[in-house]
C-alpha cells in the first residue's frame, strides 16, 4: 500500500457529488474500505464487501467501530515513571455485522474468481448511500447480477441496512445467501507506525449470550478489562417471489443464516438485513436485549426506502447549511465535500463522544480524540452545524473531572490539565515528550469555547459548562509558568512541547505562550462577563471551584507579562528559546523515502535540528491573526516553509491559510488542492489506515478561511477573498449566529446572499456592510459596491 | 522495608574487618540478605538462609546470579518510534542451590519457630566467607547446634561451598539433612520503580536436562529467547561417623537429597556441599555436563579447608594492593572495606562482563551495566588491581561492534554510540530522554581510557583497543555537534541529557561538551601518539575504520571551538543553556517524604526546575581537575549544593571530593561518611534490592581523591591531604605504574611508603617529590621534609 495510489489521478472519478469506482482493485482495496465507509457520528463501518474479501495478506482491513466504546488496558512501561498516563483506551473493532456470501450452485461468488463484465461502486454523498452493481460470470459460466445498498442512518443513530439483490440471467437453478453476524473479532496489529495500532492482543469481547430467534439474531458481548457490553443484532426479509428454505446456525460468537432459493433465471431476489449497535454502559437501565428486537422490527417494517429517504432528507439539510462549491474543478469539489461528508459521518452527538483522529473509519490512533477536535475540527460545525459543535464542547466538560484528577497527579493543586490523547478523558499517551509536554491542549479548548461563544452567543452554554472549563484549565498555566528575573520578569512557561512534533521538550514555545495567554486573558474576561451578566451563576461556579479574585488578578498579571518570542533581526517569532541556534536539518542529504521522518530518524536526531513536521508559530498567527502584522505573517512563513516537512496531516492546511493572507494566492492554492484530497488522492500513503478528520475540516478552513480569508474579529466575520484566477467562482454557506450566509465569489465580484435570518453585518475587504434576506450584496473588484 | 533501617546505627557491629550480626530480625532480613551476598565476578548469591525463609511477605528476595547471563524480551512501546531500543536483556535469577533444610526428629528448623539461645552471623573480609553459628531449641525442646559456612570461590569462578554442622546438645535421635537444587526460579516484578526489576514475568529457564548421579544433581536449562544454556550442579560429601541413610528425588526442575541421620548427642554432622553454576554459551565446545562432574568432585575432593585457605590468600594479596585504614573511626573502616569488598565480589573479570549497579547481589535495574563502571567504579580498580581495570575496558572493546550498529541505526554513519545500559552491549533503555540522549556514555569511556592508559603507560592497551573505541566513539561528537553562528561560531551539542537526570533533553549541558572537549582532544593526541610510536598499529586501526588525516582536524577544531557555558555574574557554569532559567525546586514546600523526587513527581514537573539529582557540571570539575580554578569550583559549590537532592547514590561522594579541595574539610568528610557506609547503614533506603557499587567506589574516591586530593597530572600523581581531625589517622595503598605505594596522613604529618616497586615521583602540596623503597618519606605540616 501507500503512497503509490498516488500516483494515479482520480481513482474515485470526477463527479462531484458522488466517489466512484469502475473498476474493482486489490491494489486499491484497503483504501477503498477507507473511502466507502459509512458512519452517523454512533457507530461507523469500513467499506468492506459483504462476500468477504479473498485480495492478498495485508490489502483488507475488517472494521466497524462505535464511537467511544472501548477497551482499557494498562501501559506497560519499562521503566516507569510518576504520573506516566497508567492504562491507554482503545476503540474497539465491533462484530461485523455486513457479511452476506452467495452461492450460485456450487461456486461461491467471489471478486477474485469468474469475472465482472460490470463494476460499479458509488458513495452518493446526497443519498447517503454506498452500492455496488456487477455483472458476474461465475467460473463455470453463470451469470448473475448483483446489487449491494447499505447506509448507516442518520435518523435512527443505531442501525445499519443492507438491501442485496441478485438476479440470475442465464440460469434457473439454486441460490443461496448466507447471512452472518461475526463477533470473532480484534483489533489489528500494530506495525510498529506509532500512528498506527494498539497492543490490544486477540479477542477482547467475551461472549455473554448469543441466540437466533427466526431471521433475527442477537449477540450480546462485554469487554475483558473495561466492562462494556455491547450487543449486535441482525434481522432478515426476505424480498423474493422465489422459492427458499431457511437454515440458521450458531458457532460461538458467530451466528449464520443460511436462505437458499429455487431460483427462476431472470427473477430477482432480495434480502433486507437489519443491524443494529447497542452499548450498555449509558443505556444500562434498559433492556438491550428487547430493545434489539424492536430496533430490527421496526426497521425492517419501515423498509429500505423509508431509511433511504430519510438519509437524503438530512443530507439536504446540511447541504443546505454547509454546500462548498467551486465552479471549474470537479475534483477539488468532490475532495472537499468528500471531507465534509465524512466529518459529518465521524463526529459524535451525545456530549459523551467526540471525533477521532481518523473518524469511525479505522483503529488508527486507537480511536483516540486530540486537540485536533478543537483547533482543526470545530470551525467547520461551529460554521455549519452550531449544535454540533456545542456536543463536542460539552465532550470536554463531561471529562473535565478526570482533567481535575490529571491535575492533581501531576500538581497536586486545583485545576484541570486535559489529555493529549483519550476516549473517556483519562490521559492514554504513554510518550509524555509528545503528550503530557504538549500542555497547550487546555488552551486550545479554552480556544474553541471562546470561539464558540463569539460566533453563537451562547452565553446559556458558557454559564453553563464553558467558563468552569475555563477558569480550571488556566489554573495549570500558573503551575507551569515562572516569572523570569534573567528576562525582566517575563512569564516564562519551560519544559513544554507546542504542537510542533518534530522538537519537543522545549522553554518557551512560542505556540504555547501565545496561547497561554490568551486563554489567560480569555479567563479574565470570562470572569468579569459572568459577574456582570450572571452573577448567581458566577457565584455557583467560584464557590464550587473556590475561585478567588486574587487569582484572577494573577492570570491577568502573568498574561500581560507573558514572553513572546521575536528575533528582531530576522523578524520571526522563533519557535522556542534556543530553536534558531539548532542546525538545520539536512535536507538535501535526506532521500525522499525517509518521509515522514518520524518513521525514519530517531527523535533525539529530529529534536536536535531545525525541522518542523507541522505548523507551530504560524498556526498561531492564524487563530491569534489580529496580534500580528502582515509583514510578521510573511516573515515567519518565509522562514518557516522551508524547514517544514508537513510529515503531520494538520500543516498544508494552516500555511495555506497564512500564505492566502500573506502570501500568495498560488501558494496558497496549491496547498489547499493537497489537503482537499489528502484521502482520496492518499497523499499521507496512509489513508488506507483510516482518513484524516482534521485535515479533512483544515481543506475546508483553506477555502473559507484561507481563500476567502474570512476571520471573526470581536463577534463578527470579517472577509478578504481571493479572487479565483483556476476556476470559475467558488463559494460556501456558513452558519453564523442563526443566519445562513451564502459567500460566491467569481471573477472580480464576491457576492453574499443571506438564505436564512433577516440581516447580518459583514466586513468585506476592511468594509462594513449590512446583508439582509431581501437583497443580494455584489461587490466588485476589492470593495465597490 | 526502606528507611527504616537507618535508624539503627551500626546495625553490623563495629570490627573493620568484620562484619557480625547477632540478631536475627524479619525487620532487617531483606537488607542483611544484600549485606552477606558473595560473589566472585563471575557469579553471585544473596545472603539468604540455607534452610529457607518463613517471615512476613516482601521481606526476602532469593538470588543467585552469573554475571551477565540474560534473558533477552522484546521492548513492548505503546507508542513505538525509529530507533528505540528494541529488546532489554535482563540478568537472570538462576537456580537456588544453597537450600539445606534441616529436621529434628519430627520439627523442622526455622528461625521462626522454637528460639535461638545463641546467634552470630558473620562476613569476613579477611577471610572471605560468610558463617553463621546458633544454638537453637525446637518448640519441643530439643537443642541444636548449628553451623554454616558458606563461600564463593575466588579461585575457581565456578564453584560454591558450604559446609553445614548440626550437633544434638540434649537428646539423641532422628535428623535428617534435605540439600535442594532448586531450579523454580523466576526474575522478580517490577514494583513501579524504575530503578528496579523487569519485565520478565515467571520462569523463563526452560529445562533440557536433569539427573542425580549418587550425591550429585545437574540441571541443564536453557533460556526461553535468548538461548543461553546455565548448568548448575551441586554435590555431596557427609562428613560425620553416625550412620545415615540417602534418599534422592526430582521433581520438575528441583532435585533433592535427604540424608538421614541416627544422630547420638554431642556428636557432630557435617555436610559439605559444593554447586557450580557453568554457562555454556561462551564454553559450548566444551561439555557442561562432564564439566560439572569433574569440577564439583575436585571441589570436594579438595575439601573446605582448601578452598577457605585459597580465598585468604587472594584477599591477603587485595588487601595488601588496597587495604584502606582509618585510625579512629572503626565503623567507617568497615564501611570502606565493606565497600570495596564488595566491588572485589561483584566486577566481571573476562573482558565479555562488567559490573552491574548492583553488583551480583540483586536483579535490580536488570543486573544492567552503565557508566558507573568508567566514571567511578573504573579508579578503584585501576588504582588497586590494574589488570581488572584493563579487562572491564577490554569488555567495551568486545562489545564495540555493537555501538558501531547503534551509531549506523542513529546516524546512518560510521562511528560507535555506546549504549546507555546493557548487558552485552546493545542498548537496552527504552526511555530515551536519560537513556540514548546522555551521549556522554562515549566520553566517560574515553576518558576511562585515558585515565587507564596515563596511569599505567599500557600502550598495548591502547594500540590493541583503546584507540580503536576512542576514535569510534569520537566521530559520533561531530554528528551531534554543531557549529552555531549566533554564539561567535562555537561547537555546540543540542539535545543531550548530562549526568543529571533531573534535567532532560538540553542545549550545551556542561558536563557533555567538557567531556566531549576532553574527548576530541584525547582522541587528536592519540591519533599523534600512535603515528609517532606505533606507525604499523595505527596503519591497521586507520585503514580499518577508514580513519582520514582531515577528520582528526576537524575533532581538533570542534574541541577548541567547544561552547563550555559560563555565567560571569554568578561566576559559575551554568549546567546547559536554560538551566538558570527555570525555577528553583519548591524546596521548602516539599515533604520529606517526597524523595526521592523521581518517584512522587512527572518528569516534567522537576525537568521544568532547578534541581539536581545528582553532580553534574561539579563531576566535571573533578574529572577535569585542571581546567578550573579553586575559585570557580567554590562558586559551583556553592551554587549546585543547595539545588542538589542527592537522589542518586552517584552524587554525595563527588561533592565530597569537591568539598575537600575547595569547601570545607568537615562537610566533605560528613558527605564520605554517608557514602562510606550507604549499604551498610542503607542510607539510599533501598540496600534491600541490592548493593550500590557505583557509591561503593565513590567512597574509596571520596577519600583519596577527596581527603588526600590525589589527582592524575600528566603521567604523575599529585596529592593535597587534609589532615584529619576527627580521627587519628588515614591511610590508604594504591598500585601506580607497577609501584605500590602505601601512604599515611595523621595529625600535621604525612607519610609515603613504597612497598613495591623501587622509585616513583608523586607531588604533594605542590612539591615534587621521589620516593624510593628504601625509606619512608616523610613531610610535616604542608610540605617541609
Amino acid at each position: 500500500m501507500g503512497k503509490k495510489d498516488n500516483r494515479q489521478k482520480a481513482l474515485y472519478g470526477k463527479d462531484p457529488w458522488k466517489i466512484v469506482e469502475t473498476e474493482f482493485s486489490p491494489d486499491s482495496n484497503f483504501l477503498d474500505e477507507t473511502v466507502f465507509a459509512l458512519g452517523n457520528g454512533h457507530f461507523g463501518t469500513r467499506g468492506t464487501l459483504e462476500e468477504g474479501y479473498d485480495g492478498p495478506a495485508g490489502t483488507s482491513m475488517e472494521g466497524t467501530y462505535v464511537n467511544g466504546f472501548y477497551e482499557k488496558v494498562p501501559i506497560h512501561y519499562d521503566e516507569p515513571g510518576y504520573g506516566y498516563a497508567t492504562h491507554t483506551e482503545t476503540m474497539l473493532n465491533l462484530p461485523n455485522s455486513k457479511v452476506i456470501q452467495v452461492m450460485v450452485e456450487d461456486e461461491i461468488f467471489s471478486m477474485f474468481t469468474g469475472s465482472l463484465e460490470h463494476y460499479h461502486r458509488v458513495l452518493d454523498l446526497q443519498q447517503g448511500i454506498l452500492w455496488r452493481e456487477m455483472r458476474w460470470i461465475s467460473p463455470k459460466g453463470k451469470i448473475v447480477n448483483i446489487e449491494t445498498q447499505r447506509l448507516v442512518s442518520f435518523v435512527d443513530d443505531r442501525l445499519m441496512m443492507i438491501k442485496y439483490t441478485i438476479t440470475p440471467v442465464n440460469f434457473s437453478g439454486k441460490i443461496m445467501l448466507i447471512s452472518m453476524l461475526d463477533g470473532h473479532v480484534h483489533n489489528h496489529k500494530s506495525e510498529n507506525d506509532p500512528r498506527m495500532g494498539t497492543s490490544l492482543q486477540g479477542q477482547t469481547l467475551r461472549l455473554e449470550r448469543i441466540d437466533q430467534l427466526g431471521d433475527m439474531s442477537r449477540l450480546l458481548q462485554v469487554t475483558t478489562y473495561s466492562k462494556l457490553q455491547i450487543l449486535t443484532g441482525v434481522s432478515h426479509l426476505i424480498q423474493s417471489d422465489q422459492p427458499y428454505k431457511r437454515e440458521t446456525e450458531i458457532h460461538g460468537q458467530m451466528a449464520q443464516h443460511r436462505y437458499e432459493f429455487s431460483a427462476e433465471q431472470g427473477k430477482r431476489i432480495g434480502l433486507l438485513k437489519a443491524a443494529v449497535y447497542l452499548r450498555g454502559d449509558r443505556n444500562h437501565q434498559e433492556n438491550l436485549w428487547e430493545m434489539a428486537d424492536k430496533v430490527l422490527n421496526s426497521a425492517l417494517e419501515q423498509g429500505w426506502a423509508h431509511y433511504h429517504f430519510l438519509q437524503q432528507q438530512v443530507l439536504e439539510d446540511f447541504w443546505n447549511n454547509s454546500e462548498v462549491t467551486i465552479e471549474g474543478d470537479d475534483l477539488l469539489n468532490q475532495g472537499i465535500r468528500f471531507n465534509m461528508y465524512h466529518l459529518f459521518q465521524s463526529a459524535g452527538k451525545d456530549g459523551y463522544t467526540n471525533i477521532g483522529a481518523k473518524g469511525l473509519t479505522s483503529e488508527g490512533y486507537q480511536g483516540h480524540y486530540f486537540w485536533d477536535s478543537e483547533i482543526y475540527i470545530l470551525p467547520f460545525f461551529l460554521y455549519t452545524q452550531p449544535w454540533r459543535a456545542r456536543k463536542l464542547l460539552e465532550y470536554r466538560y463531561n471529562t473535565l473531572d478526570k482533567a481535575r484528577e490529571r491535575a492533581a497527579t501531576l500538581f497536586r493543586k486545583p485545576g484541570a490539565l486535559y489529555p493529549w490523547r483519550t476516549i473517556t478523558g483519562i490521559e492514554c499517551s504513554s510518550y509524555f515528550p509528545a503528550g503530557t509536554a504538549q500542555y497547550h491542549i487546555n488552551a486550545d479548548i479554552a480556544y474553541a469555547i471562546r470561539h464558540y461563544v463569539k460566533a453563537t452567543s451562547d452565553y446559556d452554554f458558557l454559564k453553563e459548562y464553558g467558563a468552569e472549563i475555563i477558569f480550571e484549565t488556566a489554573r495549570v498555566w500558573m503551575y507551569l509558568g515562572t516569572y523570569s528575573l534573567q528576562r525582566n520578569n517575563s512569564f516564562c512557561i519551560n519544559t513544554v512541547t507546542g504542537p510542533d512534533e518534530y522538537t519537543a521538550i522545549v522553554n518557551n514555545n512560542f505556540y504555547t505562550n501565545a496561547m497561554a495567554k490568551m486563554h489567560l486573558h480569555y479567563a479574565v474576561e470570562t470572569d468579569q462577563l459572568l459577574k456582570d451578566l450572571y452573577p448567581v451563576e458566577y457565584q455557583r461556579i467560584a464557590a464550587k471551584i473556590q475561585l478567588k479574585h486574587q487569582e484572577v488578578t494573577k492570570w491577568d498579571e502573568a498574561a500581560s507579562a507573558m514572553l513572546l518570542l521575536k528575533d528582531e533581526e530576522l523578524g520571526i517569532h522563533p519557535q522556542d528559546d534556543t530553536f534558531l541556534e539548532k542546525a538545520c536539518w539536512p535536507f538535501d542529504s535526506t532521500p525522499s523515502e525517509n518521509y515522514p521522518l518520524l518513521m525514519h530518524y530517531h527523535p533525539l536526531d529530529i529534536y536536535r535540528h531545525q525541522v518542523c513536521k507541522q505548523a507551530d508559530v504560524l498556526l498561531a498567527m492564524y487563530l491569534l491573526s489580529d496580534q500580528f502584522t502582515l509583514e510578521e505573517k510573511r516573515a515567519n512563513l518565509g522562514y518557516y516553509t522551508p524547514i517544514t516537512t508537513h510529515d503531520s496531516s494538520l500543516s498544508r492546511c494552516i500555511f495555506s491559510i497564512i500564505e492566502a493572507e500573506a502570501g500568495s494566492a498560488e501558494e496558497a492554492m496549491n496547498l489547499f488542492i493537497k489537503t482537499a484530497r489528502i484521502d482520496l488522492d492518499n497523499h499521507q500513503g496512509n489513508s488506507h489506515h483510516g482518513i484524516h478528520t482534521a485535515s479533512m475540516a483544515g481543506a475546508w478552513l483553506s477555502l473559507v478561511a484561507g481563500l476567502a480569508g474570512m476571520r471573526l474579529k470581536g463577534n463578527e466575520l470579517y472577509f478578504s477573498p481571493h479572487f479565483p484566477e483556476k476556476w470559475k467562482s467558488y463559494g460556501f454557506r456558513l452558519k453564523f449566529k442563526g443566519n445562513c450566509i451564502k459567500m460566491t465569489v467569481r471573477e472580480d465580484i464576491v457576492e453574499l446572499e443571506l438564505l436564512e435570518g433577516e440581516k447580518v453585518s459583514v466586513t468585506i475587504f476592511g468594509k462594513k456592510y449590512r446583508v439582509s434576506s431581501d437583497k443580494t450584496l455584489t461587490i466588485e473588484g476589492r470593495g465597490d459596491v
